[in-house]
């Protein structure tokens, strides 16, 4: 009864993501070819201010308030050893978080952008005032020996990324992050089967893996799919099976937030393996992301070329927690700045070189 | 008399420019091994935070206060017909410049990075009480005829780069920017020469020209090394030959910067041209350098490559004015952000993957 209210839910959801205002992105591309600059010189900072303009349904978009939206969940798949650092850092590092001491928390003050952090699947109890607290399993099953969530648990955990959107207010740009030991483990399961590429094309090292151990998490990833058998054409079962709680609450956040025309900056591989699967669920909420940058994680850079979507950073990143994603948000600002606060030719007495032409 | 007083200043300044401190940048390296992530996973972002340190000789170095100094000035070479632009664009966008409608304004204001523009040699007369007029000839000779400036012309504008970075009080992250029609002329010209390039390879299209006018730019080009037979292994003569007045102006930004420790974010071709001057004339002054981007002119990715600087943004830009650089500021302070306010594992409770290892 639940889990058909939850499908609902997000089928209802779906139904109500349209493509991009079309004229806005024509008045948008206007402007731009009339500022004082040779035309296209700003390069993506020109096509970020259309595709914002077009999201927001105005040709000047603004960005005033600006969340980082972690969601925390483990993995069963990590009693395999599949990761350089233990399950107990998942909980740690939220502790982190809620202190103000990661990286993510550096860069979102940096950036001006709120930190809300989500406990959707950790193996343990939490509690702190400013985490949210939505825990749907205390992590996942072992995707080796079975499927990682129930079908109830992932509707549940897209559902709990909804809410989670839903309830910031007032909010122009949502960057995507994760924290979760074994994460990468099924966000190349998600990939290979999604994309349908040979394991061993999407997995990387992760926090940090030798070859040996490298050699290891695809053999238990290569395990996984062959037990679970994920259908590639059903990104919910593939979810559900191989992916994660953090994974399937990205999902809901993406999903959520192209329904109510924000866009998002997605991170690194985690949330591109949730970008992956909202846009099979729905192709047009591809067109309310940007893709923060690329990751070390070779998996990453197959989902962005098959979302046909350009990083906007490649600082050799691999820490996940939204960082790559924050760090971007300076960059998307720069195109609204630009856009908006330059004058044009005719405002600034600037000779254009069409008028000169046209002499 | 003056020109061997402005040549001695600029060999006294090259003398004081020291390595960076390895000491600071040991202690850097450590910090980050032990920060609340995997060792590496911040990428770029640990690299930079560790050469800042060796630029300002301590472990947690600090940036509070950042400027972009645009240097303008005029091109002799623009009556070969090389832009897409009249001259006449020059001192309009530094009126611009100096209204505050101009990209480089929009994205500095966003960036909390102050503005000077720096009149050295454009070729009408120019008033403005934030202008800081300091031109050294009203635009260059036409290099495809002779010269274009004269080694005193050469030399003094490069002292005048050196007063204009020393008169920034308390900075601590210095951009290069440029305008003048006619520059990547001019940086092509100096590319060629310096990397013994044929001009083809590092000739672009500027702000907009079709292959026709492309095509004539390079045999313009062609012409004035050919004219002027400037000497690969003297930077200053290929300065003079063929370069011009804000290039001239921002190898003395640079070449002070290093001398006085500061870490300098260089913009796109024309900044480029400038570093590869600087870089010939002192190669430890190349440390203090971080590439903010890689242009869309083709030239400069030859020169990124030549000084070994791996460019932090990629994003399609070809306006210069200092934009890439400005916009490469928050990846750095990124950088900073994380290093100094990140929480170690033992003093956030996190389980380390090393300490693991030991038990």
């Amino acid at each position: 009864m639940e889990k058909q209210a939850d499908r609902q839910r997000i089928n209802d959801l779906i139904a109500r993501i349209e493509p991009l205002d079309v004229e806005a992105m024509e008045q948008a591309r206007q402007r731009q070819e009339n500022l004082t600059k040779p035309a296209g010189s700003l390069g993506r900072l020109e096509k970020l201010a259309i595709q914002i303009a077009g999201i927001q349904r105005r040709a000047l978009p603004g960005i005033e308030q600006k969340v980082v939206i972690v969601m925390a969940g483990d993995h069963g798949v990590t009693v395999e050893g599949v990761s350089a650092y233990p399950s107990e850092v998942t909980p740690q590092m939220v502790q982190n978080f809620l202190h103000g001491g990661a990286a993510i928390n550096a860069l979102a003050r940096q950036a001006n952008a709120r930190v809300v952090i989500v406990d959707i699947g950790v193996a343990s109890e939490l509690h702190h005032p400013d985490l949210v607290s939505r825990k749907v399993a205390p992590g996942t099953a072992n995707m080796a020996q079975g499927a990682a969530m129930t079908e109830a648990q992932m509707l549940t955990a897209i559902n709990v990324g909804i809410d989670i959107l839903q309830a910031q207010q007032g909010v122009q740009l949502v960057a995507t992050g994760d924290m979760g030991i074994g994460n990468t483990t099924a966000s190349s399961a998600i990939t290979a089967d999604l994309l349908q590429l040979p394991v061993s094309q999407v997995t990387g090292r992760g926090t940090g893996l030798n070859d040996a151990q490298l050699d290891h998490k695809i053999v238990v990833i290569e395990r996984a799919l062959a037990i679970n058998q994920p259908e590639p054409q059903n990104p919910l079962d593939v979810l559900m099976k191989v992916g994660g709680l953090e994974i399937a609450g990205l999902v809901g956040v993406i999903l959520a937030a192209a329904a109510e025309r924000i866009a998002v900056v997605i991170d690194g591989f985690i949330s591109g393996a949730a970008a992956l699967v909202a846009a099979r669920l729905c192709p047009a909420a591809c067109q309310y992301l940007i893709a923060g940058h690329t990751s070390v994680e070779q998996g990453h850079g197959h989902i962005l070329r098959a979302l046909e979507l350009a990083p906007l950073l490649n600082l050799g990143l691999r820490l996940g927690e939204g960082t790559g994603a924050v760090l971007a948000m300076h960059l998307i600002e720069g195109a609204l700045h630009t856009h908006n606060e330059m004058l044009t030719f005719a405002e600034a007495g600037v000779s254009n070189r069409e008028e000169e032409e046209k002499n």
